[in-house]
């Protein structure tokens, strides 16, 4: 039997295993892993790592703020980028406006995304005060756009007050489906803001000062309270502090199905970068905001442990102009910064490198987790009849991160200068080489949206 | 060396002893506590307990709920009520209008208050979103009024938001005062109200399905947090289930400031109550509700273990006729039960002699904690110097609760027929005898209001 | 390219998915899984469930307890009845004599077993009071003799004082190997067992009251906190009970790398058994002793949130006739169930169907994580490369459970007339049927010695 | 009325309370606090703090090591400089030896006491392993000795094993008596202790290196648990460790009666002292060891949060040739420091003006807790009708810790040259002035001996 295409030789990584073996693909699936499978076309993987293509459960491309303030990396250079990196499945999300229905919005997005995207995708709902009257369509929406996660806010202008929290949770538990939550305690956060800009107050450094950490907890535990009352699972967003890992973990252990998830620039960056003047204290503006050293080490500590599950990028580039507008206000600063490229090398680096954990455990808080916990029935995974997204990493190769090559479409990288041993060599989409020693070979419009079912 | 007074032959209790001792006074105060005193009058104790004048600081005379409903006990028959029952001081509240100020409104409750009262007084501030713009006038108040303690609302019209909590507390905190507070979650609660009286369940029985435990532990939690935040002691009103006293019990053992108060009701009733058709289920309406027999078993642990420090009433009687507004509505119903006449009796009977504490921590919950915690600085203890608020305890004596013969100004008690064993002879404030086997001799405006300080 | 053998069709599952694929084996091991793969033979898994071959890390085959007392399994007809019910690997132990050294009572254990065992295994070393001086030699032992994981015993004769036991899990971190542990306070036991025997109260009613579940956790703690502060990883052997599984749970959360396992009869079966007058209540003897059905609850539970790791079964049968010489003094009743054989579809009827866990879940516990953490390094997945250790597990297929058909040898089962859905129809062997639709088609001594590295 | 002794004007602390008021003394007896008291004899208190005597629950005077080793203060020279630093009752030690009876032991050791002490006294009794079998005789013992409380070992040559441990417990609960435990992990303690002196490492500063705080936590959770199953309060000694100190709270926490001690060494030495070579690195030898800083701002919080109920000293003096015995072999060390004089003293500079409590708390740690723990019914307290144990604290008096004015028979203290403000300037006992203004009143043989009853 030969298959259209073989990955040879290569030390294949799953979050249970690593061995040796070809994977013979044929068509967009993988059709066999085993020794010595023939092929119409083989790559030879010698000496390299091959891992499912990485999934990032949280990014925002083309994200509006309004204003004519949009993030940076499209649909298209966005996932290129991502492609790059090894990633080949991203969610984004559908930010209905008011006055447009939940499948209004979606459609809205699908047209935005499928001409661009290179890599496959999904989509989360954002159920806001205005969509609360339409939760009774979520049957209809989760059948006719396959979307069963939905963004829940506890900040911005999507904050959900408590009832209607509790609510969405109702309608989400109804359809089967996972919330994926942003918590902040939103009325606390404006209160300190406010205060700030009152008392002129508005460098960036007075940013985190009013986010702390503390009320971050409290948020994460209200909303695992409201979870177990209602029964459902909970995914709780970019967590950077040990007051939300221990709230999950307490909840873990007490065994609720409550997931927590955390981003690299928590891991790898602290809040003292606010404190530097003009806008280079500016960029790494966030929410939630970053944090210390210690909670760095708390975090890395929680990925080996299983206290928190999945590692994503939440990645939300603004260029250096679009930073400066908020240089004399932090609170105008839009917030987000970009790892879409180098998520996958960075906690290979400095989660396996560094010892925090095994290689297996690093294909499961990037790959496997994230697909099976939002419901990517045919990613994250090397098994048969999964699809055929596929990275060969080259475990040596060395990287020094810099805006010079990153593809991601903004002038600058909180990462700059830093220098990884570990970077994909091949991406493969469905069995098709999407990316290879740093030549693209996608295009746009080939990633597909991705409707799932629970 | 006589005295005016001199109780003789007792058994003096206190928080920290039991001991044989007389007690001499002289004017108000407490002038010795010796072996063989003499005085000018004497009244014999030999086989009672002598225990402070027990402190109620948690209660509603007067309470004008609009739309005419006034809480049934005024000043003059609920202290009355009171001082029966062995309780010799009271804290009661301000809530002021949106429209007067902080002194305004106190003035006009002083005014209430002062010609009637026939027990001494002290007056919480309830701060609500009104009374946000106002913090300011914090100190002035506490100076002119004598105030130093604050009720907060997490619930109803005088609900704060997170940021306002925030606020409040921190204007607290800078006067050094302390917050007491009413700690639910509101928005989940009017959200659940709504979603029941729309489905036309609005018979009493849905009264506390409308307010969930787990839900009362994260207004808590939350509370606590921001009070860890800001930094300032905390006491939290009327604690009912085990979720609350989960959360203040942890809280102190991390070393936090947070007092946790529970009252008859919680202790003795329980929500099976609600369950009754008619008007009976209606009555013990209160908030928050009443909870479950193993509720009841962990208040009573977590009274005997410190978890929780002191036993009030929040006695807020309506009568039978007043409640019967909220038949076929259930949020109609004004909440509240009355217990200021049998709070001491109950918790000797029930907690004494039911074996859950030593007569001591008797005292301590009912007389010493609250006052100390209260800044109720002559209060509470038998020692020289303080006020000679004193309670002859008969502890064989025998009462079968009944509005036949208790003195609340109430129609009904959710106590009717229940037997006790020890029941307060002789009741004296400041040196005088206020009650004497069933007879009254007090009479309306010999109460005194007591401005505190910290 | 064709395999040796094929198992078409069926459908697999691993420690992390379900999917469909044929599996194809040359010569012992996997080659492949994939799609439509050709053999020169082929079994049809249509309908079926393909896992791993379970992995039992705890059997007690031929135990010599002395006095002519051995436990009625011997290594044929053990590990026969184990192929029978789908597990084709276990481990039992070697327990050197005071006055053999380690490679001696190895090699004599390896004497006994080669010749008669049909499947592979492997072989725990328990190191006593007696062994203590030679800890020196584990390196050696470890290299000649493969054996990595070491039994440690806070019971019985192999008991170990506290700085025995620090000194052994030393020497055993020292080498990088696991301590497999009987963690109870064996002082304690003692100390009860004689009070009772010398009351003349020794039916087998008084065993369970011996050995409290309070002290079991006391032990484990112990065991934990030893372990933590040698810094080595602990698997603690039998856990019955909701005291000890707190503990290892609270050990998880801090972080620590302590791994728990129960077996069936604490999950199905409870210590009223021991109530029973005459031999029915002797035979469910064993220790830790079967505890409560609060307990199986918290052992389901913990199962399923991973706070216990694995499930064995601690296989060590005695017939009646064996047990009835305690029937005067339980204290001689020879300790141990059997369930070698019903164990892995026992967890899927009660695990599985009852909704407690996954089948993926079913199979990480009973299959992949008992191999990984006792270093089987081709045992335990479904992969290329591992063996070819594969069931086939018809799930609708019902079974009664009775010693008419059961393979065990010994008289009497404890789950005697319990019905079942889902047992084993083929179970092969590093790629041969070692039995088939009720029919064995193995050999004695075809089995092979798992010589095991760190 | 005229007392025979008044103690006018001064500030009366008690554990509940500050106010003023004169005390009035009958004979031994405190016969009346109160305003205006009018006495035979006069002392005037103006600025002064009046406490009960403190209660020093465990010490260690003339105790034997045997070989001629014991330790320097004896029944005069110990309760002598007790007297000056405050303490009026103290509680030691009968160490029974293995072939005499209990009751032989006590009227040995009263023989040694009674000729000699100045303050009143109590006796614990120990139980070793030898005498286990008197067990039977607690209640005689009880009876005619009046002791109540218990010394349990779980180290030296008095070392219970488990079940011995069990049984003394059962016995004391049966007794309604109290264990009050020694609680380390001796096997692991000698294990470690002979590994390094068969390496040589022989050096006092190896001494802490064999008694691991955590284990030490062991020792206490095994100790805490077996109270627990057996039912009765347990007093743990010596608590110097974060890791003891989590255990007590833990358990207070789920409603156990569990009560911790530490001690002023814990409090204000670490173990860096050992570090010193030559003789400074033996003198501060005491068990368990000294800790860390990090230990210290634990025990103190745990003081202030009642995790910690009560402070006494293990005054335990030897001299520096007797403790240079050991300085070529750290186990030879006698073990103790000495601190009897300058307990209560210390904890008023270092925990009251430090501000880590308040002075309440300060009396309640030193004189109230030990007394009523320990069934001491007329001590501890300022209330009528106990004993006239009383001191006179200068608040601001300075005082410089020396062994020049130290009345403590040893030639060093840890706390040469310390500083603190507020020291005693009278002690009286039972009515009687026992030390004055660094002058000494009393006379060997007028403390007397307190039977003890529950």
């Amino acid at each position: 039997m030969t298959y259209d295409l073989v990955i040879q030789n290569g030390t294949i990584i799953t979050a249970e295993a690593t061995y040796q073996a070809d994977i013979g693909i044929r068509g967009e699936r993988i059709a066999a892993i085993g020794e010595g499978l023939s092929g119409a076309r083989v790559i030879d993987a010698a000496g390299r790592l091959v891992t499912p293509g990485a999934v990032d459960v949280h990014v925002h491309l083309s994200l509006n703020l309004g204003g004519g303030l949009v993030s940076s990396d499209d649909w298209f250079t966005g996932t290129r980028a991502a492609a790059f990196g090894g990633t080949t499945t991203i969610i984004d999300f559908v930010h209905p406006e008011a006055d447009e229905t939940l499948m209004q919005a979606y459609e809205q997005r699908r047209a935005e995304a499928d001409p661009q995207t290179v890599i496959d995708y999904a989509l989360h709902m954002a159920l806001g005060p205005a969509q609360i009257p339409q939760l009774g369509l979520l049957p209809a929406v989760q059948k006719a756009a396959g979307i069963t996660t939905y963004k829940l806010y506890m900040a911005y202008g999507y904050c959900l007050k408590d009832g209607e929290l509790l609510q969405a949770l109702e309608a989400i538990r109804d359809v089967g489906g996972l919330p994926v939550v942003h918590a902040e305690n939103w009325d606390v956060i404006t209160t300190l803001v406010n205060r700030r800009r009152e008392a002129g107050l508005t460098e960036p450094r007075w940013f985190p000062r009013c986010r702390p950490a503390l009320l971050e907890g409290e948020a994460a535990e209200r909303l695992i309270t409201l979870a177990e009352w209602v029964g459902l699972p909970v995914h709780i967003f970019h967590i950077g502090c040990r007051e939300v890992v221990e709230r999950v973990a307490a909840a873990r252990a007490r065994g609720l199905p409550v997931y927590g998830e955390t981003c690299p620039q928590y891991l790898l960056l602290t809040e003292a970068a606010y404190e530097t003047p003009g806008i280079q204290g500016a960029l790494p503006v966030c929410a939630p905001p970053l944090r210390t050293e210690a909670d760095q080490q708390v975090l890395w500590k929680a990925l080996a442990n299983d206290h928190l599950q999945l590692v994503t990028t939440d990645h939300c580039p603004f260029t250096m102009a679009q930073k400066a507008r908020g240089l004399d206000d932090f609170s105008r600063i839009p917030g987000g910064v970009p790892s879409i490229e180098a998520r996958f090398a960075l906690l290979y680096t400095f989660g396996v490198r560094a010892g925090h954990f095994s290689p297996e455990r690093w294909v499961d808080i990037c790959c496997t987790t994230p697909a099976r916990l939002h419901h990517l029935s045919r990613k994250g995974q090397i098994a048969v009849g999964f699809d055929a997204d596929l990275v060969i990493f080259d475990p040596e190769k060395p990287a020094r991160l810099s805006t010079d090559w990153l593809h991601e479409n903004v002038d600058w990288t909180p990462y700059d200068g830093l220098d990884l041993r570990g970077w994909p060599v091949v991406t493969l989409q469905r069995g098709a080489v999407l990316a290879q020693d740093g030549q693209f070979y996608g295009q746009a419009g080939q990633g597909r949206y991705l409707a799932r079912s629970v």
